[in-house]
C-alpha cells in the first residue's frame, strides 16, 4: 500500500488517522520536490514516530516512480507531504500510476496552505479569486502569467491568494524583494494598472505554525520587506468593514 | 485560555497539536450551529480524549458569547469545530470578542472541506473559481444569489464549488434533489443558461472520510440522485485531458 499523508503546516500537525499510517509503515519517505520540509520538522517528526524518513527529489517521484510504486506493491510505505496532499499534480500522477498497477493507495490530508491562508486571513472566503502561482526566475524562464489571474480577480473585486515558490538553498519561500520584482516587470509588461506605489498586499508569514504573522505592506514598502520564512501573499480587492476591521486586529497582534 | 480547534473532516483528522490543546482543556465544548459534529463523531471524540464534550448551539455562541469568555478567562477551554476554524465569521467574531476582553486565544487548523475538495476532485486548483454556499430554503426565506458566483465562474471557464448547508434533523447536508430543486429555481429566475438537463456536477460525498465517493452527475440525474451524507457539488467548467482522466480514474474505484 501507497500512503500519501499530509503532514501540514506546523511541525505537529499530522493526524490521529496520519499518526496511524506512518507507524504501520515500513518505510517513510519525505516528498523534496513540490514543497518542502524543513530539516527542523525532518528531525521533529523522525523523532515523534520515531522512524528514519529519506527525502525524494523530483527524478525519484517522476522517471522513477515505478521503483517506489514496486516497493509500495510489496509493503507499507508512506509519502510525506508538507501541507495536504493532492495539490501537486506529481502527486495525483503518482497515484493514478500505482492505481494502474494494481497497487493499493491511501491519502490522508491535513492542513493546507489554502484554507489556513483563507482563515487566517480574515477575509470573506466567497470572496476569494483563483489562486495563482508566482514561480521563481530562473536564466531563461522567466513566468508573468499570473498576472492574467489577479487581473481577472481585481475586475470583479476579488482577492488573489499567490503562493510562492520554494527556494531549496534558503529553505523558504523566494525572496520578499525577488517577488516584488516580478510583479513590477509583469505589470511593466501587461501594463494594465493593477500594481502601482499604493497596491495594499496582505503577508502572511509562517501562517499555520506558532510563529505565525499577518502585516499588510502598500507595493512601496512591500518592495524593500525583509520577511524570512514561509510566506504567501495576498492582494486585495476593496475590503468589506468586518474585513478591515479583522485585519487591523490581526496587525496589532 | 480559549482554543478554537479544528477536528477536520473525518472522525481521526485532530492533528497532534489539537490533541494536545485538548487534553490541557478544563472543558471541551463542540460548536454546533455553522457546521455539526455527528453523534457518532463526538462518541469517537470523546473516547480518544477520555473527556465529555458539550454541544453549543447560535445562541451561546452569538448572544451568551461572553459566558464562554468569562470561563476561558478563568481556565483553558476549548470549542472543537468541524473542518477547519475560521471560515464561518462566527467564530472570527468571537476571537475579536475574546481579545477585546483580554483573553488570550489559539486557533488550531485542522483538515478542510475546501482543499480537500479541490485536491479530491483531481480538478486544476488554479481553474477554481470563488466558492458558494446553497442555503436551505426556508418559509420566508429563498436565497439564489449563489447563481452569480456560479454565473461569473463560467463566464471565466472556472469550477464552481458549492457548499450545501447542514440539515441538523437528517445529520447531513441538505438533501440533493432540494439542491436541485433550488438550482432549476434560481436558473429558471436569472435565465442565463448555467444549468440545464446536460450540465455536469461532481457530487463529493463524504469526502476526506473513510467512505469518501466522487461521481459525475448530468443536471437530469442529479435530480432524483439519492445521495446520503455529507455533500458537496462542484459546477464543472470545461474539463481538461488530465482532469478527464483523473475523473474518470476516481469514478471507477
Amino acid at each position: 500500500m501507497l500512503y500519501l499523508i499530509g503532514v501540514g503546516l506546523s511541525n505537529y500537525d499530522v493526524t490521529m488517522e496520519g499518526l496511524e499510517a506512518c507507524r504501520r509503515c515500513k518505510q517513510l519517505y519525505a516528498e523534496a520536490y513540490t514543497s518542502n520540509l524543513t530539516e527542523e520538522k525532518l528531525k521533529d517528526l523522525s523523532k515523534i514516530l520515531e522512524k528514519e524518513i529519506d527525502q525524494l527529489g523530483r527524478t525519484d517521484l517522476e522517471e522513477n516512480a515505478k521503483i517506489l510504486i514496486n516497493q509500495a506493491a510489496k509493503e507499507d510505505i508512506g509519502l510525506l507531504i508538507n501541507g495536504d496532499p493532492l495539490i501537486a499534480t506529481t502527486h495525483k500522477t503518482l497515484l493514478m500510476e500505482a492505481s494502474a498497477s494494481g497497487v493499493g493507495t491511501k491519502v490522508i490530508h491535513s492542513t493546507s496552505i489554502l484554507s489556513v491562508s483563507m482563515g487566517e486571513s480574515g477575509l470573506d472566503f466567497y470572496r476569494i479569486g483563483p489562486v495563482c502561482t508566482i514561480a521563481n526566475w530562473s536564466e531563461h524562464y522567466h513566468p508573468i502569467s499570473f498576472y492574467e489571474t489577479i487581473k481577472g480577480n481585481m475586475d470583479h473585486n476579488l482577492h488573489s491568494i499567490m503562493l510562492l515558490d520554494y527556494d531549496y538553498e534558503r529553505q523558504s519561500t523566494m525572496p520578499i524583494e525577488k517577488v516584488a520584482f516580478i510583479l513590477s516587470e509583469a505589470e511593466e509588461h501587461y501594463k494594465k494598472k493593477i500594481i502601482s506605489e499604493d497596491t495594499k498586499f496582505l503577508v502572511l508569514n509562517n501562517i499555520g505554525t506558532e510563529n505565525g504573522k499577518i502585516k499588510l505592506y502598500t507595493f512601496a514598502k512591500l518592495k524593500t520587506a525583509k520577511i524570512k520564512g514561509m510566506n504567501t501573499i495576498i492582494l486585495l480587492a476593496k475590503l468589506s468593514n468586518l474585513e478591515e476591521e479583522w485585519i487591523s486586529k490581526i496587525e496589532k497582534a
